[in-house]
């Protein structure tokens, strides 16, 4: 991390670097007027002094390093932002929440940013992919786990520590690792990528000063690895490093739902394009998913937004009625909408254990007797499909523009394709440009 | 937490707490110079405003979230702060931390502190109890884990949270915990219970104004207990709540050094005190101790302080030169003192599996035959032989007063006796009356 060059980073790394910082934007303003990101900052505000930093999508100011905290909240409490599916972290919200505490505050080139970026999520993703699946199926929220050092290594990167320190805030942020996954459905999920985040950005600064931490703080025998999971292999850490980037595994979610439900919204969204297809006619609609969709997501009668994120039932209709999963179709109104509720109930669902988890077969019969069959294997957003660089715009566009100016939401998109070229600080400002 | 009376806890309970307090601000004061310290003010100060909390033994001010941060590394970084010996866990430090951060800037009688310090120790006490010893032997710092749960219930019960809320700042306080033993022997270590202040201390602030946890923090299948430890048993957490108070159990170590060598000193300190004893005339000296001593303290050749700390040599040496084992005697002056290290360099230790730890037997050989041999079953300090109040006064006296007006001490013994009459702004005042 301390020796890395940006010439070094593959071009193709760079540019789901940049997909990656502009869905981390989209999502952290969109998410401006959550409560969870209210609460932090009426909480901070009293202890701000003169605030240095500005928050994404918002015109107070805190210190650095709890906007960091706060970007942290922001950029995950919407459960729309990227994930790597083999590990399920969402790597980006941490590394991203503790950059652009330090640019809210201070001049940072983009290209320096955007390398910081790259080494925090390689080093975050490198310790998930050394932990997992044991971490994880013990109850730890990754993302946090593993972001808490990954804002180290970006922030430590972007403060130029030489190794030694570079070690002691590795160790310092690691030793600060903390999360579990009982917070889910609470505002402490998105509370856990923004106190990782800032504890990183904390650790550098300590270490940046002289405050130690242990030499052995990954895998010495009362270190990282053995104390946060049950097995480890650490030859991740190293192996193919520079060569291999887990950027490349980075997914992007096109829907505000949780991903098992996605390839229904998918497929339901590609019946409703049909040219013989027609929402009146619908009679009744049957699904076939990997068992795994019923155990999370097996919701049928549900009153509030919130639950609907976790019906596949409500993910069909919302596919045959909207051809879409913005935040519109997770609201309350959403929910309560007569035409999205009366399909919805037409829905039924059956798992096959033969079915990929990314798989789903659907059939929509009509009253006219048409039938209309769709079997999606990979869903838009996954791997295989990935989100094009236009959707993600379209998605960053509709998040952003009820709290941003047009103006800053065309600079935030134009700025993140060039972001070698520009300041980091005129990303904040486009990312602050309040209506 | 929130609806226990004052009235309700026994004085000796009370008495007991006044104790740890008094022992706690003699920690925190008597390091006030230690570069964990200067470097963790020189860190946040940029971002403090116009820091509105004192922080002991300090001239600056931060807000009192950083306060209590401070507060923590202090008072845990010369290994002095008391102990719970079943859980081996410094329960004062992060709990005493953040109820003084909040006390360095805001009014707060003694008797509401000295109830929420109470509650705050008995609750991280019974959370250390239902997962000892298994989250401590994988390698977790059992001080700052379950101190980041005291802290949050003390500095709750000041705020004056309702049930509901109070179990929000718990669960928030909890998915926070961290902190592993691969950092002994380095500034993070001290810094565990200092972050653990600051984040019990923030899980408050955010519940209070509607911030939410999950509602089965502890003993949720993916909560803190399970996640934590590879065994627990919940009944800990309520089984005689209201009568059972954990600091009955609670010690105050009279020497500044590993508590395993603590026996050694004490008997070599009681040779020295016999008539006939002199300390020239001195040929060998041989200790029989428990083998965890070897496996910890087996340190002969040394060269510094810290060094010191874990040598059995050095601490039969201290004992019979000098009769105590302060500061004083673990600096890098006391290591290189001529006296002391060449009666350190006679002495020879054997272990015996039939020893239990706090026991140890000295046999002094004198060149003229006259041999002196001292067993000690109980050192002073331990449950068995607690610490006199006046000893732990001269112990707080002797850390203090290098920093403090000799007004400024006294102020502070005079007070923590009377702790119920007495604001704890003036306490916090006392413990900032610098030289």
């Amino acid at each position: 991390v301390a020796s890395s060059r940006i010439d070094d980073i593959p071009p193709d790394v760079r540019h789901e670097a940049r997909r990656a910082l502009l869905n981390f934007i989209g999502c952290a303003v969109g998410a401006a007027a959550e409560d969870a990101v209210s609460i932090a900052i009426r909480v901070l505000m009293p202890f701000a002094g003169g605030g240095t930093a500005a928050i994404l999508g918002r015109k107070e100011r805190l210190d650095p390093l709890r906007a960091a905290l706060v970007n942290g909240i922001s950029s995950h409490v919407l459960d729309f932002d990227d994930t790597t599916p083999k590990t399920y972290s969402h790597t980006t919200s941490p590394v991203a929440a503790a950059l652009f505490g330090y640019a809210g505050a201070s001049e940072v080139s983009g290209i320096d940013l955007l390398h910081a970026f790259i080494l925090g999520f390689e080093v975050a993703s490198r310790v998930g992919n050394a932990i997992s699946s044991a971490h994880y199926d013990a109850g730890w929220h990754i993302t946090s786990t593993t972001g808490v050092i990954g804002a180290a290594a970006a922030i430590g990167r972007l403060r130029g520590l030489d190794d030694q320190r570079m070690m002691h805030a590795i160790g310092l942020a690691a030793t600060q690792a903390s999360g579990f996954r009982e917070m889910f459905g609470s505002m402490a999920k998105s509370f856990h990528p923004g106190r990782a985040a800032e504890s990183g950005y904390l650790a550098v600064l300590l270490a940046e000063q002289g405050f130690t931490s242990g030499r052995m703080s990954l895998d010495g025998p009362r270190g990282y690895f053995n104390v946060l999971s049950a097995k480890h292999d650490a030859s991740c850490i190293s192996r193919g490093l520079g060569v291999d980037f887990n950027l490349r595994k980075n997914t992007y979610k096109p829907f505000a739902c949780g991903l098992v439900i996605h390839p229904t919204i998918d497929a339901c969204s590609q019946i409703r394009l049909e040219p013989e297809f027609s929402i009146e006619g619908v009679e009744a609609i049957s699904l076939l998913v990997s068992p795994i969709v019923l155990d999370l997501c097996n919701k049928k009668n549900i009153s509030s937004g919130l639950e609907s994120k976790f019906s596949v039932y409500h993910a069909a209709a919302i596919g045959l009625v909207c051809g879409k999963g913005g935040l519109a179709e997770f609201t309350d109104e959403a929910v309560h909408d007569p035409v999205i509720k009366g399909i919805r109930e037409r829905v039924s669902a059956a798992s096959d254990p033969l079915l990929r988890n990314e798989a789903v077969m659907v059939k929509v019969s009509c009253r006219d007797g048409r039938v209309f069959q769709k079997q999606v294997n990979h869903p838009v957003g996954s791997l295989e499909h990935p989100l094009s660089d236009k959707t993600l715009e379209e998605k960053v566009r509709e998040l952003a523009l009820p709290y941003l100016t047009t103006h800053g939401v065309n600079g935030i998109v134009d700025m993140i394709w060039d972001i070698e070229a520009v300041q980091a600080s005129a990303l904040v400002r486009a990312a602050t440009s309040l209506r």
